[in-house]
């Protein structure tokens, strides 16, 4: 069983807030993260498969298309964009980088899966000081 | 002379977009980055002053005193904001990276005149792979 | 379960040596770490948290919250310190990153447990070259 | 049960080829990095280790060993060398990351155990954006 | 005058030797350096370009043109590539870090201007412990 | 002419303190820096030479001869030493920084010029978050 990691990076705008609340609650449960006018980051985000090397091809499998795939599926709708108000696989979520990486590990699955590999986790960067981390 | 750089970190939303023009064009000419809807980075600033080691002190400066000028003149107004909405010495201006480190410059340099020392250059990163520098 | 990281650092002096023996044999076993008149490091540590997202939170916790737990009970303890001479929960041991990791996982476990989440590992860097992760 | 890492460099030449296949049929499978003429990297080396911290020395193991290991089992025989001519552990093997980890992991597995310790896992990063983890 | 900096990568195999001694001269003054079988390194590349902010645009240049002008001009011809062997504007020189920065600014250098703007410098790192930087 | 830039890297304890004052004075100047019983660091220092490339070698001069002067003279002295009271050329002085590279940039003057080549800069990181630059 070998792991191979691929580092994709997007950068996008959000807020985190209860859509039930008024933002001054929200203000007071997420503090600035909550500002209605949007704040945004750098994410980066590294998507780990896994599985047994390929006797022929001597690899896990082709890293283009893993990064085409993640590409296709992840960065082509997170990029650029609005988190909470552009990205299908968020509505209706609050958007901590909790479920960012519980979202994408759900988008990822079925594509990677049909790459042959399996898909072991998930690591979505916020800032240098903080990371999640989803195993599925 | 000796030079002292402190670096400082905000997140924050934008949008590039000239206001004379609409939406349509501004993303022929911006791309992805006049998302009306907002995207956001991670900034990283490097605050470069320079001067004549103090010869009691022992140092050019408080580094401490140059970390809170930093935060009190920039980053408050920055971080977790909407560079386009809500900083008013971006107002009217095209949120690039380049007027953001004139605007900064233009903010901290009294500031660090008062601090008895030189600002030699404001230089901002928004994402690895690129970064303005400005001298003044 | 999802899994948080959050960094922080400090910088701090120390030795290697044990008490039993003369500063001769200190030198032949632990070599330049050993140096009577002490040495230091930039430290970074990254605490690791797991549990389940809180479903009206959005998140697992509060990072602010977290940050301030490992800065009351770490940071404030050991940042700009002596670890051999004043970090009470290091008295009496060989202050290698191995017990400086173990250490802060003790002091960090009830406070961590406090939180309503489970603390998963401790790492610890001493330099680019070599770190060291303890999961209790 | 504590962990610890250390980072050791090297740079070398390669190329993505299966031997019995011609050139063009490489090409089409692995694309630049089968370029007959070679290419390279800078390679990122994280070697793990696991055990019990010695209750008289204080460490896990003596990281300037671990190093010396490294150095003269792995560092001496791939650093500015050509993987695929010069490598004895490579020798016919398609030369991707993945097999390079695990011939790392199988060239250092007998000299990690007689330092008394279990070797966990061998971390090789090509690039930034890519890096292969093996557990044995 | 704004200074603003793109980052490019590239992968390739080199080695140091003069065409006119022998491998053992080669090897006495470039060691490992010049081995005959090549070796590699991951380069990157900093292009710094100046001039004065575009008022209507609000920008120096447009950095993805800048970014794909380094493409064009550099990374298709340099990436996965043997430097000594495929490129063009390296024929005939020793292939040191330091002749690859004057190689790449004359290469740059028109079409750069073409660009409106004025080449600053040109930065090239070979490994996380050396750079070399050339203004022209 | 062409710049080249070596790293190299130490760890040493230190405080900052004016030995004309009581440590009550020292401690309300420096603060936690100013703690008597040391604090350290990772010091990256970064040294800067520039010159013409030699024509026959093809490089500006032999990095590893450049790595070996600073290592002479400056690493033996200064890693894993207490710089306030092991240092020669730091005897007497404020341990800042600033200092340091002053300190450091007259050490390897005659040395570097003895290669050949001349000092451009000498750059000393203490933290991530703050660096001195000293041009002679």
């Amino acid at each position: 069983m070998i792991y191979i990691t691929r580092r994709e990076r997007f950068s996008a705008a959000h807020r985190l807030y209860n859509e039930d609340w008024e933002d001054q609650k929200n203000e007071a449960v997420y503090g600035l993260c909550s500002n209605p006018l949007w704040h945004g980051h750098n994410y980066d985000m590294w998507v780990t498969v896994k599985g047994e090397v390929d006797p022929v091809l001597g690899y896990l499998c082709d890293l283009k298309e893993l990064s085409e795939i993640i590409k296709k599926n992840i960065i082509s709708k997170v990029d650029h964009k609005n988190l909470n108000l552009e990205v299908e696989f968020l509505k209706g979520k609050m958007v901590s980088t909790e479920n960012l990486a519980i979202g994408i590990w759900n988008e990822l699955l079925p594509h990677i899966e049909a790459l042959g590999v399996e898909l072991h986790s998930v690591k979505i960067q916020e800032t240098e000081n903080n990371f999640v981390e989803y195993f599925g």
